[in-house]
């Protein structure tokens, strides 16, 4: 598996070891100044992974600090969540910016939550694009091309978490990046892979044990249903959590437990 | 001299080795967005060491990286110039923030600024305080104390740039870290070895001849003549040109001049 | 009372006016971008006057907007809550600034919000000087001075809300700005008048009974018993209700019923 | 001229005003904190209106109070120049945001450079549009819409600054706004009235002379020798002069001389 970054803990279990393994993230650390969006605290005790904001678009230096020691504590995995610099926007809007002063507003933000998460000695375990940038990364390569620039500017080891099958991933991989293939649990895919926009109906998937399923299909099988009724290959590495839904810490719960009892082992990513 | 950061090249000239050592540090890279205060580059041909500012008071990760490449480029060391979050009062504003806060604030600078250090293959080589934080740092425990905690937090081993004499100087000595002594060249000094405060008659220099020879005097002799005309003990590892004064690179030459001129050797702060 | 900003509905009741009539004022508008402090939406169905973030502390225009549309069309007056230029600090803590600088930041608010309070038809009314620059005010003549140079210069017929017997008051008064007397339901008063300091036993009341009796004290016989027991003169014309405890609607409720069970009119401030 | 903003003084004049009437903008205050990118003073003494920055591109409290002070000082008029929420962009990159939330920026500007223009005795006289936000209102229908909402939810009087002939001024009119046409005296124009792109060859015209002679033709014939040799109508009631170019204040000079010379008066816009 030379596109997945998880390995650890499991591969320690030698002929114990599970035969399927997957990690959990969610978004964390997402408040700034005197406001909070999540309940972290709930969050980090059921994750293995926690995406952490980095400052640019939402975060600050207490609360990177605070939520590292939290997530080092559990024995949770730090994560790189970078975005644009837009604190009033949350990271949600494109905004025009060249390669180059992307590429640098990304090491910025690596460089920072490094420092906070080599102080509570874990360091940061991989990158993840938040957002707005996210979604130019899969749309523009020069955005894909900023985020894979600074990773290897950064530390060129680092895992970067991706949906499978989208230009974003292959160009990160063709750059030599290891990609962690990573699931949405509570949206809904297109028979070519891609997730149904926001706005269609039935693009969100609400219903807690629906999510379930697909969480454990993903991780097990390496397949989910698509909207179209039709099975397709969707192999992950993780699958991600969205925090910032009322009842996350419970969805995280029942998401976990689901793949607990269906044999699948929960490991950070690494 | 336990207390001197200044190693490195002079070192290994062994019985060639000047008597007299010293550095020429100056605040670099304190521009923002589409501004600029400084000729950054043209002081970046002179000095030895250049403090680069961290995007909390000035300076933005484009600055940063250019500013780190050309200092690189020319031999010049890398320090983080370290201050309050406060862009809009160029971090010359006194900001109420606790110990623990202003510590996180400093640890986000000072890994911001590392992420481009390491990059142009140039780690970042000391820590000095910018404006009102030195100032706060200087009358206020609590304010030392957070300069203090964040580099032992974030590389224990940093210098770190500081008038002696002062309590914070003391402090951080205490705390065991490695302190640079800075002299001011255009700066008058009171009997007990602090500075003339500003707008006192004569608290400027602007002469560069007498600029020129008290450099020469505090590197030399380790003395300088104060106010009163009494001479007192002032020996100094560094000395600082201030940037954004007109002619601040003219003012850099004649004093690098100087210094060579009285057989003076100048080396960076490693 | 020409220090009473109370004035509109009641001056028309006539005969029919009740002896004694009071506002109920509460911060709002105190999210920033995605996030949020307080349910804004309940408690403009409560309170008679909201002061209202101007974007410095809190407040972004979207929220400034919203929260000026829903006030008019619940009835409920706009005032303008400045406060330090310090987001990330929530306008908490000091911040060094001159005279004549933060003069110009509170001009610049208050031009801000009346833009939106104007185009709900609903004028800004008063000014409120929010967290650290309240206690700035009242320490140091300098930041009194500033916030008495900015109403005067934008508009000197504005109220403005402040507790009575403080020097800050003094100055306001003394400077011809109509002031509106302000009590704290919520917090315990020294035999001076002042508040006991927060961190002090008991200076913060959380029983809501105790509460509303406070609220009726004040406003009725305008009188309120101090924390040694003697009872000391504090006549109000408004009540603050703080937005961001837990319940603060609840509290709000149970107050405003307080009052008119009491026989006491609210009434915007005008 | 009912898509004309000049007026006033020139009306007086009665049977002696000029055949020929134009404005002479620049934009101003384009500084933030302790940075700053023009020489103001001296512009501020040459050109008949400033287009003030509102704090969301550049600009500050501090910076707008005292340039619309010597603007009202000089008998220039104060136009309320608005941009994107983009400091460290200087409002020159494209940031996606709704019609609803970007009106709300816009308005927001415009009340907070009205109560420094009411304080100095001249109110906003007009609005021009910023960089980035320029482009997209005439590219885009959302942005365009929101610039204009803005306006006539701010003062519909105003007159808008707009280069005629585009989809934006089209708009403006159609939405009942009065424009101010307005030419660039150092841009080639294409045949069809719009600009030549920057980075196309003999793009931008910098030799003083040939702007000066651009000038005249604008404002005295309504024409303009396109980029082919064609002449087209380009009939101006506004020339714009770039401040933030070396030499701005010295061709400013020279246009302002050059159209004194053709016997055309210049008058703010009202």
């Amino acid at each position: 598996m030379d596109h997945n970054g998880l390995r650890g803990r499991s591969e320690e279990l030698g002929d114990l070891m599970p035969e399927h393994v997957v990690s959990l993230n969610t978004d964390i650390g997402e408040g700034y100044g005197a406001w909070r969006i999540a309940d972290d605290a709930a969050l980090l005790g059921v994750v293995t992974d926690a995406n952490m904001a980095c400052g640019f678009h939402a975060g600050d230096p207490d609360i990177m600090r605070q939520t590292c020691e939290t997530a080092a504590a559990n024995g949770v995995g730090i994560g790189a969540q970078v975005g644009f610099h837009d604190i009033i926007g949350f990271g949600r809007r494109f905004i025009e910016i060249s390669r180059a002063s992307l590429t640098n507003d990304l090491i910025y933000q690596l460089g920072a939550l490094s420092a906070f998460a080599e102080l509570v000695g874990s360091p940061v375990a991989y990158v993840k694009a938040h957002g707005a940038l996210y979604h130019a990364a899969v749309q523009h390569e020069q955005y894909a091309g900023a985020v894979i620039d600074a990773i290897r500017s950064f530390d060129a080891s680092l895992p970067f978490l991706c949906q499978p099958g989208t230009s974003f991933s292959a160009r990160a991989e063709k750059a030599g990046l290891r990609t962690v293939r990573e699931g949405y649990i509570d949206r809904a895919y297109q028979p070519d892979g891609l997730l149904v926009p926001r706005g269609t109906p039935d693009a969100v998937i609400t219903d807690i044990d629906e999510a379930c399923r697909r969480a454990v299909a993903m991780a097990q099988s390496g397949e989910i249903t698509a909207i179209d009724g039709s099975v397709i290959a969707m192999p992950v590495d993780s699958v991600c959590i969205h925090s910032d839904s009322p009842g996350a810490s419970e969805v995280a719960q029942a998401v976990r437990a689901a793949l607990i009892d269906a044999g699948i082992a929960l490991s950070r990513i690494e």
